[in-house]
């Protein structure tokens, strides 16, 4: 699939600054990806349409045919069909993404050269830091909806990755979203210099009355 | 559970000092937390009175009401009654936490916005970090003996938290236990010197004649 | 076992600046340590003959014994006989092997004092990170075959680990094997520099007509 | 979502003769849940079409309502929206959807009350056999599509499950895949014989000239 | 410990009766052994008194001790002190609680000749099932309060087991709990009867209002 | 390679009999593989020699190669070369291997088709029951050693495997082992027959003393 919709470039730079816990909500709480999915090193959060890559286990071929069909801000999603720990990803594809302007990876699988990764800050999310080899033998799809790490991703949704992991909108969403976190982040900002200032939640959110109503009680 | 009776701090000052391996070793090998139980950022040391949460899995209402509970130096320690990873804790709450001079969470569950808690230096020892959402529907309990990670945690009682994990130790027994940890790190200083001269564990420690009689040959 | 035969370090050194991707792949892809063995923290890259150590469960008493053992250069390499987790070693036997020259260590168990052994600049590469103490109460081997992390390990075996995981390359193939690894170095050189300048992988591994033959179909 | 399109009866039960293996070769590798899903007891080969709960983590409410939903010949599919393995699943509800014809039941979660769930011969296949308690303060949503241990599943696609665990088919492939997989069975009958007899893989499948031309030796 | 208080024995008789799931509820969802305990052979109901053991990882000495403090009802329980999966007890051991009236066992650790204690009927259930064998070199302690599989457990205390896992009920506790189990039996018997004729749990339940409260929509 | 020593068929009928618990014991608490090795129906007891499959992971292609050098007596022992579920094994092979006289499977990865396998008798132990297919795509080695779920495998050792799991005795210690094997039974013959009477270990192995030494009370 050579062609596919993307998303809005400046709603993306709105939710990689979200970021991926206010997203989560703001959108009702679904597009989590496992928690097993973590970043090979912190710091980074990024947000940008999913180029998606269905792979068969071990075999990493289709990701150099991803790498024809990606365009700059685009962030690699790549789901094997059966589970998977190998290294499908090095420095080596890491630098013929980065040049067509990639932002980084994602992949329910194996991630190798991960100190090299780091250097050139090419970030990724992974299941595992794995150096075992895969080979290039099975023909898979880029650009199809694919299972990553338990979440459903079409190509051109919104993956938004950060330290707290990797959360998926959908493209048809996007703007929405980043509306209601937008809205979230306000109302959190003020919340949190009442907080700061020794306030408590129990007041701010007015929460003695129902937890009384429910019979908590002190002793 | 309003009053709760808390440990000496200079006592857990000197906990914290001595850190957890040496803590776990000077009360006979125990109280140490499931090794699953993580620091969100390394290079902190810590200890203080627990304050304990029992949670409903998924809901972090009782956090809140835990926050009014809190007294500068304690430690907030949150088990769910059933196994979860959803992440129970994020910046807000530890907004609130720290401007009432909690030093730091212990949670058998997942943690959220983990760069802003270490921006804020806010520690954090967690099963998971995960963005997950929690509901605020049911009653749990604050200031009850709960179990975190595979110990028995009473509110008031120590713990002590670093990059090795975290211990538990008993509130009666904390100035005991500092006792026995400051004789082992005097004891363990003078054996560093003379392991970094050069001298062999084997003879330092006399371990020659036990093995030989247990049987040891060299070839 | 007093004695081992022992690899050109000259050829160690090699292997440590390839780095654990290279040289698996280099060897044909074999050798590669399980993925959960990770270094307790990043941006080491050892490699040097191993000193093996073959241990009961919880029982670290052979590590004395294989300190006496060790030389400049050797990589201690702890294989427990059954599963386990607990924290053989810590800063005094780091203190220990560190003033006899030795590089680090690789144990299929757990580490503790990690804080300290960073520190120290004393890389592990483990299972995990527990403080649970161990017994000094059976005898076990130093010097003998072991079975670490899912890989046959023989005394005086290259042990190559970085930021990536480890692996083992046999004694009497490091010359060889850091051959083929220098020139897949070289070959990688090259074509990183043609990615980075935009070149696909498509093209530079002619791929295009491979995958057509199997049925690729762009839409 | 009241009414759903269902797949042919004929060709569901077709499918559960041949068996989860078998469809998932048949229809090219896909739709394997993940190899937690296991049976709570062995001996059973079912297929229907799925109708499908979307519910919150710990929270079974929902299921009450699919209890309203489901037709004869059914197969429910539970997906908690994150990871949990509490029992949200008992012999009451099981003894509901029987009365309503309802095959059995695939869980990414808990389920309790084995024992009894055996003895009305109920098959469940579950991440988990938990006694948990959930509660019923969410909604959630009934036939929608849902990720179920790692695979997409759509309300009517058929499930097929036996003791190798479980395979979704996508409604409007089923009558192909299930004449595949008729292709698929007559073609290893005949084999099975071949090979039963004692004729080699090696030259009913003429793989020699393949491993030979690849370089297999013989010593 | 030689002498602790035990439950009545007719208590014990009706929660082994009520199962696991019952019980737990009955009591409040409180009490419930981690779900990787499993039952060695299936179809097996007991519950008895707690005769509690903790025991150094992989060290089955106390086992031993214990076995001269038994009485006939009893249930055995082994935690270890640190996380193990080795084989602590095998048939000879069952042989001898047998002969003395031990109803079984709950071990947090590895158990062997599973193939025998079948045989001889005498129920496990444990976190593994392993051959490794366990030495007798250190103390441990008889008739203590343990931590096991994530719960506290005193002697005295009520265990209940069958194939739904483990469920640990306060001895002062237990005739309330079964008093409350037997009620909820009663309760459910009348529900199933409806469940099984076709009526809804939404009408039995009186779902309906609530849900629609919620917002509940049906399309 | 087509030619391997293998042990004396008594010495393996023997061992079956023994079972792993026992032959472990006998041969000095070595040879177990990981306890994730289950077999996939119980009540099986077998033993003998090894051929043994190293395979890419998810390619199954070696096992015909191996099929056409099997002897009666003999046991699969697959091994991938990197850690993997995906069902490398059905009842084709089986049916092919079991025409040959080969007892059994032992395979550090996924099996499928167990209902039928167990239906021919062909017992398995695997890491997972998955139906997931595999490749055909590259070579491996037949008769090499192999590392195995942890422990290391030469063509013509000795596999035994029993519902506690799987071991592994060298063939050249095969007699020896089967021997102290002999004695061990025949000594636990008698203790059993002692400790069913109620004769206490406490009294037969002469713990008391031992035990009070270390300081063990009653209280």
């Amino acid at each position: 699939m050579r062609e596919i919709a993307r998303p809005d470039p400046a709603v993306c730079k709105a939710l990689a600054t979200y970021g991926v816990a206010t997203v989560h909500e703001a959108q009702g709480r679904i597009g989590l990806l496992a928690s097993y999915m973590r970043p090979i090193y912190s710091g980074k959060s990024i947000a940008g349409p999913a180029v998606t890559v269905s792979s068969p286990p071990g075999d990493n071929w289709m990701i150099h045919v991803a790498a024809e069909l990606v365009k700059p801000g685009d962030i690699l999603v790549v789901a094997p069909t059966s589970s998977c720990e190998d290294g499908y990803f090095g420095d080596l594809l890491a630098t013929s993404l980065q040049a067509h302007g990639v932002q980084g990876l994602i992949i329910d699988a194996g991630v190798r050269d991960v100190a090299t990764l780091k250097q050139m800050d090419f970030p990724v999310w992974s299941k595992a830091i794995y150096a075992q080899g895969t080979i290039k033998a099975s023909l898979g799809s880029v650009n199809v909806p694919v299972i990553c790490a338990a979440q459903a991703i079409n190509p051109g949704d919104v993956v938004v990755a950060d330290d707290d992991g990797v959360c998926v909108v959908r493209r048809e969403d996007a703007a929405k979203v980043a509306e209601a976190a937008a809205r979230r982040v306000a109302l959190e900002e003020e919340k949190r210099k009442r907080l700061a200032s020794g306030e408590l939640g129990m007041d701010i959110y007015k929460f003695r009355e129902k937890l009384a109503a429910l019979g908590l009680e002190y002793k």
